[in-house]
């Protein structure tokens, strides 16, 4: 299994509608790509300061499975359009399970 | 739930050794931490460029539980004399699941 992380911070001005956005749609990317066993997108819980302030985990069953999930058109419209107007910062790792 | 996820990069001059101490220790907190419900210390797994080069994803019943991970001794004793000596930057999220 592989399992997807990404972190992110959004800049200064993102607007929490932006935020908030962000998740709506990543959310629903489960219903639009049945490779997905399992999916979190959601803002930090602030137990900790200096975390990132967004990620998402995403479980496939193998590399191709994932590979179809990060190039998915639905899934990189949501980057272009929602996503990289208000990365400040990104942190990313494939995990072998 | 919470997960914990925490990514890294090393600095330039961490040695093969030391980055596989990191992995090493990291792995025997949940022998150590009953807290913790599940647990993965390890490499990237080479798909994607620009990633991060090592994370842990952890697993806890809730908040509590995660804190008395984050504190522990053994924990602490990992951070400050294999992962502190060698990071080059740090991302980190708690997600609510």
């Amino acid at each position: 299994m592989i399992r997807h992380v990404v972190l992110f911070t959004w800049t200064e001005d993102a607007t929490e509608e932006q935020k908030a956005t962000v998740a709506t749609e990543l959310r629903k990317l489960p219903g639009i790509i049945p490779e997905i066993r399992s999916y979190t997108a959601d803002a930090d819980a602030g137990i900790n300061q200096g975390n990132h302030e967004f990620g998402v985990v995403a479980d496939f069953d193998n590399v191709d499975d994932y590979l179809v999930y990060r190039d998915h058109p639905q899934h990189q419209k949501v980057i272009a359009e929602h996503i990289r107007p208000i990365i400040a910062s990104r942190a990313a790792l494939q995990l072998t399970l």
